[in-house]
């Protein structure tokens, strides 16, 4: 039986910090599916075609990472797909409580698969996405918290949304 | 003396988490009073009116439980019930910081009354109103999570936002 | 019926903390138990004799304070003495992960009754019994942490131990 | 050389906690900077005129303290002001993660200037200025947590705003 | 390539809380070594032999669970069995500071497994074997801790050890 | 007026987490005294006048640095130097929680100087004196951990335990 790990979050955009999970949690599993949550109720900056294509262009060196996106609750997709757990990356205290409340509630949901954590390398442990959105806005260097070709396209949305 | 403990609130709904608290919190005081904080600047779901016939409902069986609102600071609110204390459910530690907060201001507002805390039970540690709000509006079953009543009155709301 | 709570501890000594809880909770039920936990595998600076001596002097003058000292469980001495509830001081976030493992645990052996917290005063939030002990030992002033009669005790102590 | 260290914040408005920070870290350096950041995005209550006016009015009293305000990256300003430090109170644990997410983000922004943490007072421990507005609001009693001219102007405020 | 798990522990002895963990892990991956650390500097209840009995006669049902036991760096031993991952246990926030310096250091050591995290179940989150200890020399009911044969031999070396 | 900051511990031995504290702070004030507490309770590995070599070796580099040791409590070695503060490093929470309520407590004893705390790079937030006398016993690699002079001496330590 193939293992397939779901790796869910927004990835608006990806960080060095999630390409640390993968990285990490490919290895244990047969197949890692990079999952972009779809959440109409907050505002992204990149849609999800968008990242879509920047975390398959990064990822595609992984013979077993796929991307894919997901509306809805976690737990009706981890059925969908028929993986046997769920990762997530954890920096700090704060993510712990956060995450440890999440996974009890999809526990309760559904209790047929199971939420593993990850510790993030601790040189990206204090990188998040909002920070990075942030940083940029303000003219700060983010070369040590994104991929070059997320920095070109952070940089590019900068420059269209001062255009209008 | 009476002695009456305050159990302040929005219960926008009521969880099995504030249940559990009511149902432990009532054996060690005379009177138990389920207050509901009406906040102008907070969006609720229920209207109080609606919360008090929810919490009256499920609390009638407890013979020294009575149901409230207020307006304003807590500490106005206690004084004018003349309530020995303030009871406050601790789920976690996010809570815990908050819930010191709280009663660290309030006792420098008004040192004649008490605030205590209880452990939420367990099984019910990682329930919030906002979380049962979210779950419902994606059709995740929260039947684990609130009273029938409530689940009732909750999947009628979300009827007739969707009719609007 | 009267509402007894137990205020279970070491007491090794008691400090202006302990003082504090006691003045707090004792407003909130019909008796205050100050309850030592005879703990033979610690070793105490006190004998058990001496530490009741000291808080009934202490508590002498609230009317409803009484002292006594136990060994076992405390499960079953709150059974034996017919206890409402457990008070328990919070001073920070240290105490309240272990705190929150024996309420837990005595939940499970013993669900008649419940464990209420109170914050410590935020003045003697970092007083501890052994933080006193290794002050005076070191020449200290603990006059801002222990009532004067203690502090009469510990000297006297000290002076013993090293006379020997 | 003469070492210069930032205190940035919002201080809007300046509280009790603020003024002991700036009392304790003035001793350590030649010059202290009171640097209110501009920031667009977020609401303010007062002006930042109206927020150099009450921090200089209060602290006129301190030789070595002077009052700035700057936009942008507090990096950037730190370079500009060629300070050593920037100091940044620690209230309780919920402080400390973000203050340490940021004091990383800034070390990686530019590692020639260190964050250093002092303790807030215990007595001043919960204050924070957006607890201040909401009591204000609700006609809570702020003499404990604001110095008075802050009081004033707070009233002031209010009152236009219900004015209108 | 089959994947091998370790879960290292003391297991002095296992716990219901232990349980849990390797009946979610050796779902994830093809093996599940429990490994039981020796530790010369701490005094152990049970011998290395009685411990690995009692883990085999209760993960016996499972087929792909064996148990084992080490001496020296955890990082060694891993390396030695081939395993691709460590998986721990979290029931709080202590566990967490914890395993978190253990998993970084055990990186820095060695880089080529991960420590992965799952969240003990919430019912057992508060159980250790040093708990268990402690409830069962003072007559405690701990059947809502331990396995049955657990609980048997427990009683049998209290036994023994007061009839020395 | 000469600025004089203590940075206290036991330095037993000193790691690459002292170093970068040392090397953060002395940037920070006139002159920076490593201060070893003589704790005659505490088993030490190294000899004072050991740990006293082996800082002033790794620190003879930096003009502003002196090594010293002390008896008794802090607050009057404090004193009797005549320092503006006492610096001290955080690395994770449960630093933060001992951290504060050493501070809190040198605060009460003496509030003639400020006690600072700055962040141990990310790099070393997991290492500890302890935890590189463990890893050595064990036959670990511990040249990421300490300097190289420190390593040799460790390594000779264990050698002569060894041969006794």
């Amino acid at each position: 039986m193939k293992r397939i790990c779901i790796y869910p979050g927004s990835f608006d955009p990806i960080t060095y910090g999630h390409m640390d999970i993968i990285a990490r949690a490919r290895g244990l599993f047969d197949e890692l599916v990079v999952a972009i949550a779809h959440n109409i109720r907050k505002n992204s900056l990149f849609t999800i075609s968008e990242r879509i294509e920047m975390i398959s262009e990064l990822t595609g060196k992984f013979g077993n990472v796929t991307v894919d996106a997901f509306d809805g609750l976690l737990v009706d997709y981890v059925r969908k797909r028929n993986a046997c757990c769920v990762v997530r990356g954890l920096r700090a205290f704060s993510d712990f409580e956060y995450e440890f409340q999440m996974a009890l509630t999809n526990r309760k949901l559904n209790d047929s698969f199971e939420t593993i954590f990850l510790m993030t390398h601790e040189n990206y442990s204090f990188i998040s996405s909002s920070l990075v959105k942030e940083l940029i806005e303000f003219g700060g260097d983010i070369s040590a918290f994104v991929p070059e070709p997320v920095e070109h396209r952070l940089k590019e949305k900068l420059y269209v949304h001062r255009e209008q």
